[in-house]
């Protein structure tokens, strides 16, 4: 039974938005990240099994690491290094009563390497900041620059610090931007995270795609399934089939 | 005005097939490799600047080479180990009067560093042999077997020849299976050809991928953009408006 008394878990600015799974609520601000679909996509996309225990860098609201929980992981780190979300990321956990399973950790992802044992984690997913600091407009809010931009953390950082946290032949599972993909696979080949599934994610059937999803298996051999893309509207609209039965729990 | 004596071209189990763009024909023979659409994508895929210098590395049948000089470049080489098809794709070239453009060379591609003067091209592009020699079955056909496994050409040999021939700022396109993404984008970044643009090939708008087309740049820097899938079959199972624009010249 989830708690009714929204108003004793929100602090000022915040709000209690539904994710329309597993009627989960989660809290976000209006000066801070949200999530994005996004972070829905890569936490159906990423091979979840059951009873895994899955680190999320970077979970930010802590949206990826509760899906991690909906889809059956028994253990989940999200680890945050931004205090403010961090906090209420840990306030979203407890309002759905997932404290036994969800542990947000509220530290920098380049700490990881010194700070934590290796080889603890099945799967370690990932919505990290798309875009290096040489392009795009930074965001004047710092935490949401943070968020957007490679400031605290490249994309090197975070695929060297999912490498660390993985057992061998664990998964990493990642959200990014199609035109990272070269810098992506480069960098996922570099630490043994072979790439193995990908999917482009396109508004209609016929656009380019605005996001990839990728999946290595650290230590497996070279050769990858390109899954058909995963399209979220159809022609008339309406949110495509597939998109749907995320929701339909 | 092309030659209308076919008789005189034509080898015993040669036929001379039409290739439906720009009135050209090619020889083809049905105990060797034949050209598929995989060759006809990569040549409207590739960059082919107007006078471009263009390198075809396996070239086949000739099909890349020819569909270049249709394009627009003004000199192309088509690399090609087996003899029979290099003196195939020779006589098909004479046929369609295009010696002045195009040189078939009967050579190993293995061979272009030593015996190739570097960084002279504009453009190299390739339809090389997809699978390693450790994936599916090897055709007992040896002049087929060449060019579908990688028994004479591995994908470094073949992008490692390309970055020879490249001038500086020069495009590598190459046409190839989903399954090899990773590795073919490794080879290129580690040759310094940077990839800068990818597109999937479907079959229909929600297949997944049979084909993936890339193009890299020497010396570019990262950024790569994804375009929209290219469709082979509309829903009513007829071509795709954009297939039917490469055969309407």
């Amino acid at each position: 039974m989830k708690k009714t008394n929204n108003s004793a878990v929100l602090q000022v600015g915040e709000r209690l938005d539904d994710l329309l799974i597993d009627q989960m609520k989660i809290i976000q601000h209006d000066e801070q990240f949200r999530f994005s679909t996004d972070a829905v996509l890569l936490a159906y996309f990423a091979t979840v099994k059951v009873k895994a225990k899955v680190a999320d860098l970077g979970t930010g609201t802590g949206v990826i690491a509760m899906l991690m929980a909906a889809r059956g992981a028994s253990k989940v780190e999200g680890f945050e290094i931004n205090p403010r979300m961090a906090d209420m990321a840990s306030r979203s956990v407890a309002f759905n009563e997932l404290e036994d399973i969800i542990t947000i950790k509220a530290m920098d992802l380049r700490e990881i390497k010194t700070k934590n044992v290796a080889g603890a984690f099945d799967l370690v997913v990932s919505n990290p900041p798309y875009r290096s600091i040489e392009k795009g407009k930074i965001n004047p809010n710092d935490d949401i620059a943070i968020a957007r931009h490679e400031i605290l953390a490249t994309l090197y950082d975070v695929v060297g610090a999912a490498r660390h946290l993985l057992k061998f032949r664990g998964r990493f599972a990642m959200v990014h931007l199609p035109e990272r993909l070269a810098e992506i696979i480069t960098a996922m080949k570099e630490m043994d995270l072979e790439p193995k599934r990908l999917r482009m994610v396109q508004g209609t059937a016929e656009k380019k795609p605005t996001m990839v999803l990728i999946e290595g298996v650290f230590g497996a051999k070279p050769g990858m399934i390109v899954d058909k893309p995963l399209i979220i509207y159809k022609q008339d609209g309406t949110y495509h089939d597939e998109i749907l039965t995320y929701y339909q729990k």
